[in-house]
């Protein structure tokens, strides 16, 4: 921060340097932009606009694609989705990235407000209509702290119910998952904490706060590792689905199509090379 | 989603089944709620505080902290925060914690507004009256897939120049200290990708999407496992710190002083036995 103060700093002089009236005026220690200011400042963002549509264009000249891909995935996407877009973005140089990581109900905001151009959800929205690609299953175990000592003479249940659990928080379908699975199948379970973020979960779980549900394909190096162990409990795993999602309204760019066309060409390919542990993951009885 | 309703339908039932009155109606294929039914709604949530209550009172009568602890963290503070909390958690099981993980902005927000008992930040935010406990060092430095060849002959700005730059969102510190630096050196940075969360960046550098400065704490498996690597670059390490801050103001808790109490006098062993190998690491030339 004060770093980035002295920088603009030493920026804006430089910016007024070339021109000979005052784009800022200090008026008893208040700033204040004057209408030339403020002239320059409106004419500098349409020339940056231009800049840019100008890279855009000449991409699009030279037979490249060019422009912005918006997705917003759930929180446990970020472990699968950037491997679905790097051949993308190696083929497109045109194409720039925006990918926001947040939990279920805020993609399905997005998503519906026509922020972005595609979701990556495990739990189609009802509400909206809306086109699929199916990417990948996604395998929910019951994990601990490799450190944590599992008495062999507890049945199952009793090994569930004994640590505290550490939940999603409310709006993930991590959460909603864990709840279903935890009613349905009547396990009490001491509820102790509340996580933002898988990550934090897994991060919280090694550190021994408790044990939680979570989707395998975000702690492969863990278990490799022995930082984490999954335990076998009646009932799990549970299994969803990353899907890709549109809405059926959307006019989409040539981006969004191009991107459609790659996944439906390499999807397979890239579930092969790049996750095979996953698929064929085995837990021992 | 499909299954939780079916959960609920069923509870539902069982829970009606208790009463000779009907607390739900349904009429022309709309779902009313009578006034019995919201009677018994707040009679029901009456009870549940009552429950809640009675659980922190005896855990109180019996000498124990019981209640809620309350901590929004940066991003990149989920890899430290759990290793500071286990402890406290462990002696003190009537303590509840709720962990929330977003940006820098969005933490001082929660802050301001009282919503929370500690923030966990690197930028001390100005416009607040906060006290503070210094955790950690956190250092940035230049991370590469590990499949990325570098090329011997280039200069160290022309490194950092050839690959696509991977920045967090606005209002994250990681960003801010990623563009200071830049601007600072005057290296020239392909920005094509921008992504929320210090795990999916480090996702998308593992895919070959690019390249990003990274906190060290992130991707000590992934340095170990040889799927990052680190190419030092002039300037970097950025270093910054973990603070956990709370308002001046604030009326703390007795959890919350306990807890402050906890950190100051476990804080240097808690580093020694769970952060070694940030503290020692040093990058060959």
């Amino acid at each position: 921060m004060h770093l980035a103060q002295q920088v603009v700093t030493v920026q804006l002089k430089n910016f007024q340097d070339q021109f000979p009236i005052p784009l800022t005026e200090v008026v008893e220690r208040q700033l204040y932009v004057p209408d030339f200011g403020k002239e320059i400042a409106n004419a500098a963002e349409k020339i940056l606009h231009e800049v840019y549509a100008i890279n855009y264009k000449t991409l699009a000249y030279n037979g490249q694609l060019s422009g912005r891909l918006k997705i917003s995935i759930v929180s446990t996407g970020k472990y699968v989705m950037p491997y679905f877009l790097s051949g993308f973005i190696k083929q497109n140089e045109g194409v720039d990235l925006t990918m926001d990581v947040t939990n279920k109900s805020s993609v399905v905001g997005s998503l519906e407000l026509n922020e972005v151009d595609f979701a990556l959800v495990s739990v189609l929205p009802k509400k909206l209509k809306v086109n699929k690609i199916a990417l990948m299953e996604n395998k929910l175990f019951y994990v601990a702290s490799n450190k944590l000592e599992i008495k062999k003479n507890l049945t199952k249940k009793k090994l569930f119910e004994q640590m505290p659990l550490i939940f999603r928080e409310q709006g993930s379908a991590t959460r909603n998952a864990m709840e279903s699975f935890i009613t349905k199948n009547n396990y009490s379970a001491r509820k102790k904490m509340e996580l933002t973020s898988n990550e934090a979960v897994k991060q919280a779980v090694i550190s021994g706060l408790g044990c939680s549900i979570m989707p395998l394909i975000g702690i492969g190096n863990e278990l490799s590792n022995k930082d984490l162990q999954i335990i076998p409990v009646k009932g799990l795993p549970l299994s969803t689905e990353w899907n890709l999602i549109w809405l059926k309204s959307k006019k989409l760019s040539p981006i969004a199509l191009a991107y459609i066309e790659f996944l439906n060409k390499e999807k397979a390919l890239i579930i092969n090379e790049k996750f095979p542990w996953v698929n064929g993951f085995k837990l021992l009885p």
